[in-house]
């Protein structure tokens, strides 16, 4: 793992620039995704057949997964896979209960009311990668929230399997979580078809769930015409750790991180410079121990580092710096340094709170911000399915109150037709008394 | 005003087929975007010294407004002005108050912490636009609900006056609404400074705020990088009304919408052909009143709509196809029916409850979601500028009881690194044991 040695400006810096690189994309891909997304807003099912048959190597005589595919998924899933998505399931409604949210209604004086409603978002699709990527926990994650907010139907895109099997776990998943119907069409050409609608596929108001860069890039590039949940980038760990850490667990949970693919990371601060050569120790010889040794080995020498903090202080300076989408902060008495964390998605604290239990147990989402826009963004909840809606009513008494501080500013902004909208108001009155 | 015919599906689906071209952008203005950032990115201060030269045809000296401009602009602004902006403060701070919110914990079994924080962004910049566009209002709506957020900095972004002289209004808006700084720097090349930090520009967290075309596609293409709000589009109102509507002020509530740009839209659904005629009439009549004539008959032409609606219900049915930014249910008893209202930014109930009303006065945000993005999409408010930290925390025990679940999902998914994350505690347990 590279060390980084300087001042804290100096760290932080390069730990900034790092980051912004990780944004970089190529520009052929964007007009790639562009081109799919017009053909199939033009020809329809027909372009997802053609492209399924293209990109994936499938011909499709139905873009829907059928009822009895689903059924039978559970018939082929293994018992402790299937008790332990139920429990993750009971963990996440339980966690994501507390997450739904009221709206509001205001009496601020006579004759007038002022209001927030907040209302679930009437259809969701849910992109789960295909192959590999393909995680019946991600179901799970992105499904249960919208479930909470009260969405009316939740769709699934994915791609098909090659070999005509699904993956067993993701179809229980997807049933587990409550999903309406599962769409075997995958790729920047499945986000079109939710974006703009087929005959087959209906148009979503918000589409979710993590995939790759023409799945990213088509997210981006439909946003605005519908909802996205986030830009993801590649995934990272944060670890926060003193000497009192035991260097195996500090090992083994940043090499979760970086079995996920190359481009993840793994950032050790610390304040043990023994805990340092621990780690680094173990590193090596846990990655050996790892069946995704190529990934994780090439994820730790691309982005590892390990950087010596003088202090309890730069240790969390450093870390906010960062906004690492994960944070463990493996220190005596975890809880209570939490309040130094400015920016993170999800924090985990204490030597035993490994990220996996997030990942797949504790019920906190497991979809994060990545690449540090924990600055400005949330996990996955209940509230990214929702939307607001204002209301306002004024009684004829109070419009004409408020007539002359609306009109100030609407002739000020040289919108007199808004303020001729008011004087209307104040005429019928005026006409009225005589 | 087009009238439009047939089927409510048939309706339904040319609203949503204009509502979709209001997406289409020149591509041109993709491509001159893209190299204003990167040449701001790459030279900082200068290129926005040089960019502002050529664009807003000013030669600045310093990038920051002085305390002193800001001080000046409170013995310039008009009583009637500065005493409509304090009352519009106020009912934006009591509305938006109610938006503030706290996060949780949830202690769900032994040895077992679980939570939520919701914390203030750090630092946010608001985009207020230059010229005729600048409005004070929108200054207070866009600033004050990130201060009940707890935000610390707030910067604000607008070009420099050719004249030198600041719109006196914005100004003392921006002080009464607790901005921090003023930058006079407009532009798609103030967007990139506040997006990746200049010498004098420090780089934020969020970007919101009204702007042209070339401001709109920066935030877009920053997007990711920095948080934006959302991409506005051209302003719209919807109008329900029955026969009881008073033609004129219905009249004057669609009209007060279209002066704002030639792309505004301004739509009637009405049960009443009386009703609907009355308005057409009165349409021409209150357009010869107005002082933007131009701009209201050209938005009125190219995209007002009047549709004649069989019943109450399809009159909703329709209205929930647009997802208006605004909608007037000009109807007795207005409130009953607001359940009817599926989607729309913000709504106003009954004749009196003109739409400037919220513009300027009533304390709700008149920055919504534009264009149909109602269907997911949320007001300005004070969730704009937080974000959530979720926490975790497990003892020993719980950890080895979670155990089984969390290595049965990190097996199947073959994230072998995962389980061994968890591995090495029960190991450490066992050992503990000889």
């Amino acid at each position: 793992m590279k060390r980084l040695t300087g001042s804290v400006q100096q760290i932080a810096q390069e730990l900034r620039r790092e980051q912004l690189l990780r944004f970089e994309q190529a520009n052929d891909v964007e007009k790639q995704v562009q081109a799919i997304l017009e053909k199939v807003r033009q020809e329809g099912d027909e372009a997802l057949i053609a492209y399924t048959n293209e990109f994936d190597g499938v011909t499709l005589t139905q873009l829907q997964v059928a009822e009895e595919t689903i059924a039978e998924a559970f018939d082929r899933i293994e018992p402790a896979v299937l008790q332990a998505l139920e429990a993750a399931k009971q963990n996440i409604l339980s966690y994501h209960v507390h997450q739904v949210e009221e709206g509001f209604a205001d009496f601020p004086s006579e004759g007038v009311i002022r209001g927030q409603r907040v209302l679930p978002l009437e259809r969701v699709a849910i992109y789960v990668p295909g192959g590999t990527a393909a995680y019946p926990s991600s179901v799970l994650m992105n499904a249960l929230p919208a479930k909470l907010a009260g969405v009316e139907e939740i769709i699934m895109l994915t791609p098909p399997p090659k070999n005509g099997v699904f993956n067993a776990a993701i179809l229980v998943a997807a049933k587990l979580a409550g999903v309406d119907c599962v769409y075997q069409v995958g790729g920047a050409q499945s986000i079109a078809a939710a974006a703009y609608g087929t005959k087959s596929i209906p148009r979503v108001d918000k589409i979710v769930g993590p995939g790759n860069q023409y799945v990213a890039t088509a997210k981006k590039q439909v946003f605005g015409q519908v909802g996205i949940d986030m830009i993801a980038g590649p995934s990272e760990v944060g670890v926060i750790a003193d000497a009192t850490a035991n260097p195996v667990f500090v090992a083994a949970d940043l090499l979760s991180q970086a079995e996920h693919d190359r481009h993840a990371r793994a950032i050790l601060v610390t304040t043990s410079s023994e805990l340092a050569d621990a780690v680094e120790e173990e590193v090596e010889r846990q990655l050996r121990e790892l069946p995704r040794e190529a990934i994780a080995r090439a994820s730790i020498e691309a982005n590892g580092r390990i950087i010596l903090a003088a202090s309890f202080d730069e240790m969390f300076d450093l870390m906010n710096e960062v906004a690492p989408e994960h944070l463990e902060i493996e220190v005596a008495d975890a809880l209570h340094y939490l309040g130094k964390v400015k920016h993170a998605g999800s924090v985990f604290l204490g030597r035993y709170t490994s990220e996996p239990i997030g990942d797949y147990f504790a019920g906190t989402n497991h979809v994060l911000p990545t690449s540090g826009t924990a600055r400005f963004s949330s996990p996955l909840g209940v509230y990214d399915f929702v939307k607001r809606m204002q209301y306002t009513s004024y009684s004829q008494a109070a419009t004409l109150a408020a007539a002359p501080h609306i009109k100030a500013l609407a002739y000020k902004e040289a919108l007199q037709g808004h303020a001729k909208a008011i004087e209307k108001r104040e005429e019928e009155y005026e006409n009225s008394k005589n």
